[in-house]
């Protein structure tokens, strides 16, 4: 029997399951279009017929497929998962979904007697290239520690965090943060330019001292450049604000702050900025008023 | 002939001068409280009589007062600065003092033939302390090469920025987008309490991921532990917060993120926080709102 | 067979039903505690054993009940308006439910063959009982023309909006406007009281000016005397606000002032105002902050 | 000696002017353009050549005039009306200036023994020629006593508030009142249109109901037909909302809502609205945001 199995061969999945096998585990794949699999059979991995087929030859599954449909379709339609899942055949959904499929994909699984973990993931395609991932994991603690050596071939760093649905929960709290952050300089460099002073010499400035971050090294430069090649889409990063701010009027958490970054979120979408990098919010942020008609 | 001379000698400006004497620079100083003084005089600094006296003793004089008013008073009162600036007796100003007022003591002395420096600061004590703050200078080009020496001893990075007020209004943006910086990384941490998520997990998995920071290794556990030690005062970052609205308010710069968080550093403000760190500003975002009487 | 039958018969529905009657309409009602029929049934009212039975004994029913769920077993439980509608039996939803129930029920009485229209109201208790609601309806165009004797009984304004949906999201955008001009209020006078001014000074001012409102003569006092009597509850409000953001959000539409309203009436909310009138979001703009421990 | 005097006779004052002397007051005037004099001589008011001279000639001057500094030329400058002041030559200052301004006219007026009230109003062109303006005088109460018969046939309604500077504030307070109304109808107009609503029965349903404003039936069909006649201008506007949330922050009342709507406005004078009308402001609350190049 394979030891992993990886169902969701896009650009995240694809890197992710190819630094499984990289580190020498074997794993089981499928994919409908089977020529996408060549690059991962190349490296080892085994071709399955569907997506039971794959848990059925795994001890433990990994899922990352594009959105909540196509997570509900992989795990419980025909020839989906849930056929295959029971003792010894684990399942771990590291797809970006929300809280309620999260939780209704975990119950079928569980219920055939097999362990769940959700373990979304941040960081995008050049972390998983590297293996650099970050995964924030909830939900079986057992089938966490059976799968840390393949969180350790795909990320940086693995949590577990707690029952199902803190995973998803801890992934919108770190995205707003993330997103507050990018407003936060992007007002910045807006205010810079517009007093003329030198945006590069700024970002010096803000590198030497306590905000320098991985973020600012990597988007300083977009904001100047007025450059923002797609890393995480500005139209996923609104919906996230928009999930998270829904998920704190539900706990009674005021949130001001992000309630604002949100509605700046939404101008950048409407302008079509949506399938741009998130930075690229910095275009409305920043842009100079045209008198109107 | 001292090399340099000092003036403003508490807790930021005690430190830096300690760095030139450490360097091996001469140095004049002065205090109207000459205990004051020992520490210094201890590492070789050569006592004075006034600001004049520092000045016509040194090459380049360098102040680090209070505020604004003080800067006048050692500029321009009585036995001031002023009355010994002139060709081969520059000064430079490092205290936080707003743009109006640079520019009166830049002209001041530049019109008696010595040149002129404004270079405020980013760091507090401990920066100041290990000689690692951020200088932000303005004004004569070649006084900023004469003085790079002394900005070594006392900074790691000394950046020249353009005419005097390039300084200051550099200074705002940068505060302004660590405030943003905050405010975000509070709002995360109060949703993440009110969720139930575990707080020291959220520390780990940003600290791994694109928005960690200095800020973030050194605020984070302050609003886990709720302890705000004060390295910067927050009635002191809701000024800067005032002056670069008003600043954007000026240039025409809409910043609709920065207005909101000045609201709510306004709120910890009145709340009774103004002395306290900026970082307590968490104390409004994440308490527990009480039923109204 | 009875010109109208009426479903619901709470604070709203009684008062709407007791015009229906006073205006000479024969009107058919149930209720499960027969007890409450009692003011109705001396006015002349026809009782009757369940919804279905209302709507078979009635040309056109209407229905005003608490919220979406109540709505659905109204209309679709056992016993349910939907056993009865078809030709020569229609329906109209007065109760304020989402866009989705709404859509819902309707589809499922025109299947019958029975037109359909929902016409929440504009108003509360007192509005509904001098007849004097606003109405706003949408969906058969020949129903709400049929339908016009009993508007004109229980309303001073009755429109027809368009297709069904269309008078769910007036009314979200009615309220968020009310919301808006609430906290606008509310703020006002909060900073008047901060520097000292007389506040019946101020509302007469307003009051004389361009943004008197039957809103500010209604709650202005309600503002200086801190009393909140509950006519629209601050939670049903910030439901509404919650409603209109995500409308917004889905047809591209900044609402950057809304968006902050709403978070204030979060904060009022989770300070335990929500059952208060939707004017004690004052106690949360006005409140001095007490020093955090 | 006339009753009367009056300085500064411009839209505003012109019409004012001429309001005293159909009231059948007597009034001294003067300009350094005497042309312009020509329509209140028509209506039998006396020459004079200063500002000085009309007070000399008068029980009580007034004055109206553009903003602060045309205000203190008036008042202070050669050939002022502090040269004339004195016990029984009163002065009232109606011009819109600010609290520091006002204060330091009053002093110098004070100082000659005579008295003076500042009398800010409310209202713009077409009240002023109607005689319906709002006067918030602040100062001496016996001359805001004796002045009544002058406030009555200029405005609607004269109150006094209290000492000098409470009239400017509370106009400040009002002002953003308005403000805040103003953005609130523009965001849910917005909606409605952006929904596909219809926006002649938006605006019939909320002036059927609680929001029904002279505000609301002035702006709202500006807001549907996409012109904005000049009323108030929207730069003073937003000038008005920068002083507000200066007086806010100084006496330590959040405004989270109106901080939000001076961003708004902000953008709306940048987009080049600041000559339009405020409610020019629904321009860029509601404009089709275009693709960012």
């Amino acid at each position: 029997m394979a030891h992993y199995g990886f169902l969701g061969t896009g650009i995240m999945g694809g890197a992710m399951a190819a630094n499984l096998l990289r580190a020498g585990h074997s794993l089981a794949v499928c994919n409908r279009t089977p020529d996408k699999l060549e690059p991962l059979l190349a490296l080892g991995a085994i071709p399955c017929a569907s997506p039971a087929e794959v848990v059925a030859a795994s001890a433990i599954t990994f899922s990352m497929v594009a959105d909540p449909e196509a997570a509900l379709e992989v795990a419980l339609g025909a020839g989906g998962v849930i056929e295959a899942t029971g003792p010894g055949h684990d399942y771990i959904e590291m797809s970006t979904i929300d809280d309620v499929t999260s939780r209704k994909i975990g119950a079928e699984v569980v219920a055939t007697g097999a362990r769940f973990l959700e373990a979304p993931v941040s960081g995008t395609k050049k972390p998983a290239e590297d293996g650099e991932l970050i995964i924030m994991a909830a939900g079986d603690p057992g089938l966490f520690e059976d799968a840390e050596p393949a969180f350790d071939a795909m990320g940086k760093l693995a949590v577990h965090l707690g029952e199902v649905g803190t995973g998803a929960r801890m992934k919108l709290v770190i995205n707003s943060i993330m997103a507050g952050v990018m407003v936060a300089q992007s007002e910045g460099f807006a205010l810079a330019e517009k007093c003329g002073l030198d945006l590069p010499s700024l970002l010096e400035l803000l590198d030497a001292g306590v905000v320098s971050s991985p973020l600012l090294r990597a988007k300083g430069p977009q904001l100047m450049a007025r450059q923002y090649p797609t890393s995480f889409p500005l139209k996923h990063m609104q919906k996230d604000l928009r999930l998270t701010l829904a998920l704190a009027d539900q706990v009674g958490q005021p949130l001001d702050n992000t309630a604002t970054v949100n509605q700046t979120f939404i101008r950048a979408r409407v302008a079509g900025l949506g399938d741009q990098d998130f930075s690229a919010v910095h275009e409305v942020v920043s842009k100079d008023e045209r008198p109107c008609a």
